[in-house]
């Protein structure tokens, strides 16, 4: 018998070539498939993902769904499923975090209705001693209010051509952006960012043309003009991969 | 002519064999010293810290004084310590994030009259793949309030022999804990401990106390029982190194 399962996953993005699987190169996608073969008689199962994240991209709370040839309920799906991930990885870099066993039509991508990203930057002269990997390092003083504020000119429901990756690959650049906050967390400033859908690079480039803002090279309107111009040439450059965390996915 | 300076320095203690120098071994001191030596005419001078941490122990906030034969102003002074940092350390898990010229009565340890913890702990069933070294992964379903209500049992002037090192050298058992509170924080269970000073395992001891509370083994009274005894033995075990933080000193 099959069955299917909803698993919450977990990664530190920096050993991997992102998410998706390609050939000789080490991925998340391979290193879970690689794991669920142990449990699915030998065979390897295909995984299919909410939101495929790119190399040096964090997930909190990635989720995939999978069928497996096996009754095994869900909590020994997860365990199986660290126990073949520890003895691969060291340290284990990717960990299954939540597991549930779900209907056949529960598709990962196509059944989720919101995705939330946070981007962390620590803003300091100093270089990071912890979390190196983990935040993007921003030498100029940025100024948290105006960046929320101009922020919230990207809120809503807009062509996002000009914070679209120019190899993306989605059929429309119309989007709707239910949030974007820029605020103080700790020794972060951390960019939240929440939508039905995103299209490929729009947090980082929303997030490179916010520090625009932050640093005084741009006022807020500056933000909108960008999104006007429906033209990629007309936004910031791109934050880099690190400071990304997929955080949540809502079905 | 000689300066003195305050400087604060964040550290990831992973690869440390504590703060203290030791020979052969690698130290924070040692790998700041030798930085240092580099604008202090050739001389190794001598730091001297707010509070030593043991091996694995990390810092946000780290405070230590040194004297130099320099007249650099205090910014010169850490972008030069890091520069040198940079250079021997692979990633740089040391980093000097302040500097202060400060008078030659300044002691960093002497004259610091409050130290803050923070205590990070994972409560979850699956690996750690974030910050697998940066928090103590526990299993059991902990109850951070009951862990809370037990830990004011702590707050105040007591002897605290029961969760005190039986190396601890301090002169005295008799400390006053300021503050010992157990809350949730994002996806960790957070425990802060205020003091002007501790003694040797005193917020790991008590850590790990909690612990005891939180997985339902011990009820808040056995709390109290234990810091009653003054026996180390009546309390519970030394929570591990590496969730702990030196957070922040105050002068």
């Amino acid at each position: 018998m099959t069955s299917h399962y909803k698993l919450t996953i977990e990664y530190d993005g920096t050993p991997f070539c992102g998410f998706q699987f390609q050939p000789g190169m080490l991925t998340v996608q391979d290193e879970l498939e690689k794991a669920l073969v142990q449990i699915n008689k030998g065979i390897r199962p295909k995984v299919y993902v909410a939101g495929r994240t790119d190399t040096g991209v964090h997930a909190f709370a990635q989720v995939v769904h999978v069928t497996l040839d096996t009754d095994y309920n869900a909590f020994k799906v997860m365990n199986a499923a660290n126990h073949y991930l520890r003895d691969t990885l060291k340290p284990q870099s990717v960990s299954v975090i939540d597991a549930q066993l779900v209907k056949k039509d529960f598709h990962a991508r196509f059944s989720a209705i919101e995705r939330s990203y946070v981007y962390k930057i620590i803003n300091r002269q100093a270089p990071i001693a912890i979390d190196a990997n983990r935040a993007w390092h921003v030498y100029i003083k940025l100024d948290v209010k105006a960046m929320n504020k101009a922020a919230q000119f990207l809120v809503g429901h807009h062509d996002f051509t000009s914070f679209r990756s120019t190899e993306c690959q989605g059929s429309t650049p119309m989007k709707t952006l239910d949030e974007l906050s820029v605020y103080k967390a700790g020794n972060f400033i951390e960019i939240k960012a929440r939508s039905r859908s995103f299209l490929h690079h729009q947090v980082r480039n929303m997030v490179g043309t916010l520090k625009l803002v932050g640093e005084g090279k741009w006022v807020g309107e500056n933000i909108k003009k960008a999104l006007d111009a429906k033209d990629r040439r007309a936004g910031g450059p791109t934050a880099p991969a690190h400071g990304l965390y997929l955080l949540d996915v809502k079905y």
